[in-house]
C-alpha cells in the first residue's frame, strides 16, 4: 500500500509499504485523513515518533479478526486513536488514554492514516452517521479532543471564555465551548482566520484591536500550539481562574510561574476526548467545519500538503485521489 | 521604632523610622516575626517591595482607631495579611486575597512585620489562644498557606500525596495533609531537615534512596521555591493528578508543558489560607512547629538571621530582645 512514512524529524517520504498485520483489530480503508497540528510537531521530533503518522481520519472497514466484530465490515468509521494494554488499573477503569503502555495512531508504537490501511480494534470504532460526509467525519477526532475541556472544566451559560489560537484547534475550540456559553472571544494573529471565525459567528476581534482588560476571563484556553500562548494566556485569566492548555509542542516552555501562585490560577492539560458527543455537534451543526478545510490533497502531493498546513487552517488528504 | 527596611534589592538595613500611622486601622506591638522564603525572594526583588518586609507574626493590639475595635486593645493576635479596597466585586465576595488594588503587609504597598510595630484592620485579625506561646502563633500565617491545599484539591484517607522540599513550607504541608490522609511522603535535599520530618513522624525518604516509581502519586506538592520543583513535581504526579504550586521565586521557570497536556495533570496555584484552621491545627498539636524553629534572633542580628534562614529551617526575630 502507499503510505507516507516518517524515518527520521524532518524526513517525511511517501513508499510502497506492507499492509498492516489486523492482529486481531479490524483493518480499515482509509477514505480521508487530516494534517494535525501534532503531525506537524511530530516531524520536528515531538515523542520521537517513527513511522506512518495520521490519526484523524475517516474510511471503512474492509476485514474483521473475530466473528463479533464482522458486523462492523463495510461501515463508515471514525477512531479513537488509544489503544490500552487491557491489563493495567487505567485499562480496567476504562481510561485507555493513560494506559502507561498504550499504542496510539500515528503518534506512538502504531501506524496512522496517512496510508492506504490502518487497524484499529473494533472497540475503537464509532459508525458515521449517513448524513455526514467525510469532510466532516474527519474532524470528529480534533473536535473530540476540544468536548474533553466540557469534561473537565465547569463552564456554563455565564462563564466569560476566551481561546487563544485562531487554527484549527482554536477554531473547534471556541466553536464547542460556544454551545454552552455564549461568552467566547477568540483571539488569533492571522486575519484570514480570524475571517473565518466571524463567519462561524464567532467573536475574534481584529489583530490590531486593543489588548483587553487584564484578567477578565474565567477560562482562558491557549490552542496556540506555542509557548508564548500560556504566557499569553495567563495576562488574560481571571484571579482563580482556569487556564486550559491544549498545546503539544516540542521543546520547553519558559515562563514565570509565581502569577499562577499569586492569583491561584489552576491550569489543566487536555487531551482526548468523547466521539460520541462530537458526532452529535458535528451532526447537529452546533460545530461547523466545512469553513475549515483550506485545501483537500493526494497524498502524493504531501510536501505541499505540509508546507499548506503551517500556515492554512485545516489540509486534508484524500486517499481516493 | 526600629525596623529593617529594604530600599533596593539585596540591601536591607535596621533604621530608626516614623511609627506607621493607623489610619482606622490598629496598631500592633510585634512580640515574634517569621522569615518566611518570600521574604528571602523580595530582597532578590520579587515583587519590586521597597519597604518593611515581614508578614508572619505574632503582637499585641496596642491602640484601636474606631470605638468597635477597642476590645481587641490588649490581645495577643496573629494577622491575614490581605488588605482589601473593600469596594470591588473580590471584597465583595469576601475574597481580599485577590482584590487587584490589595496591600499585603510586609509584601506589597504596606510596611510589614519586621519592626516595633505595624498596622492592619482589625478584621484582620485573630485572637490567639493563651495556650499557644509566640514561637507557636508565629507559625499561623504559613500553616493557613498550608491549609490552603486542603480548601481546593479533594484530598481523603486514600489519596496518595508526595511533598517536594524540606524546607519550612514543605514540613508544614506535609503535616496539615496529614491530617487528611496518612499516604504522605516528603522529599528533600537536606539531612538535617528530612531529620527533622522523621522526627515529626513523616515518612521522609533519604536523600540518596531510590527514586520512586514514576507516576504513583495522586497529588504532589511543590514546596520546593525553586523552578526545578516543577519539573520534578511533574515527574511524580500521576496522569491525571494534581500538582500543586506552593512557590513564588523570582524568574522564570523552563519546562515542558507537553506532559501536562499528554498526562492532563492539573496544576493549581495556591497561595494564603485559612487562620481559623491553622489555629485549630497548631492547637491540637496535629502540625508540630517547635522543631522546625532554628533560630530566634534579635532584629539587630538580621544580617546572621538571614543568612541562617537561605539554610536553616526556621529564622524568628523576637522584638523584646
Amino acid at each position: 500500500m502507499k503510505a507516507l512514512v516518517l524515518n527520521h524529524p524532518g524526513s517525511i517520504t511517501l513508499q510502497d509499504v506492507r499492509a498492516p498485520e489486523p492482529n486481531g483489530d479490524c483493518r480499515i480503508r482509509v477514505r480521508m485523513a487530516g494534517i494535525c497540528g501534532t503531525d506537524l510537531e511530530l516531524l520536528e521530533g515531538y515523542a520521537g515518533f517513527r513511522g506512518i503518522p495520521g490519526h484523524e481520519f475517516v474510511g471503512v472497514v474492509e476485514t474483521a479478526s473475530s466473528p463479533d466484530d464482522t458486523p462492523w465490515v463495510g461501515r463508515r468509521v471514525v477512531g479513537e486513536i488509544n489503544i490500552g494494554c487491557g491489563r493495567c488499573e487505567w485499562c480496567a477503569a476504562g481510561v485507555k488514554e493513560h494506559c502507561l503502555n498504550r499504542t496510539v495512531v500515528g503518534i506512538r508504537g502504531r501506524g496512522g492514516a496517512f496510508a492506504d490501511l490502518l487497524c484499529l480494534p473494533a472497540a475503537n470504532l464509532h459508525e458515521v452517521p449517513g448524513s455526514m460526509d467525510d469532510e466532516t467525519a474527519v474532524f470528529v477526532e480534533p473536535t473530540a479532543a476540544a468536548c474533553r475541556i466540557l469534561e473537565q472544566v465547569a463552564i456554563d451559560d455565564r462563564t466569560h471564555v476566551a481561546v487563544l489560537g485562531d487554527g484549527r484547534m482554536g477554531l473547534l475550540v471556541a466553536q464547542v465551548i460556544r454551545t454552552v456559553t455564549p461568552d467566547v472571544t477568540l483571539f488569533g494573529r492571522h486575519a484570514h482566520k480570524l475571517e473565518i471565525a466571524r463567519a462561524l459567528g464567532l467573536t475574534a476581534p481584529p489583530t490590531d484591536a486593543p489588548v483587553p482588560g487584564t484578567a477578565r476571563f474565567d477560562v482562558v484556553v491557549d490552542a496556540t500550539g506555542r509557548a508564548e500562548g500560556m504566557r499569553r494566556a495567563l495576562e488574560l485569566v481571571r484571579p482563580r481562574g482556569t487556564l486550559v492548555m491544549k498545546s503539544t509542542f516540542h521543546g520547553e516552555a519558559t515562563m514565570a510561574s509565581w502569577p499562577v501562585v499569586v492569583n491561584e490560577v489552576t491550569l489543566v492539560g487536555s487531551r482526548c476526548g468523547p466521539f460520541r458527543r462530537a458526532i452529535q455537534l458535528l451532526e447537529s451543526g452546533a460545530v461547523s467545519v466545512r469553513p475549515l478545510v483550506s485545501r483537500v490533497a493526494a497524498l502524493h502531493e504531501y510536501e505541499s500538503a505540509f508546507a499548506d498546513a503551517r500556515v492554512a487552517v485545516k489540509v486534508l488528504f484524500d486517499l481516493g485521489r
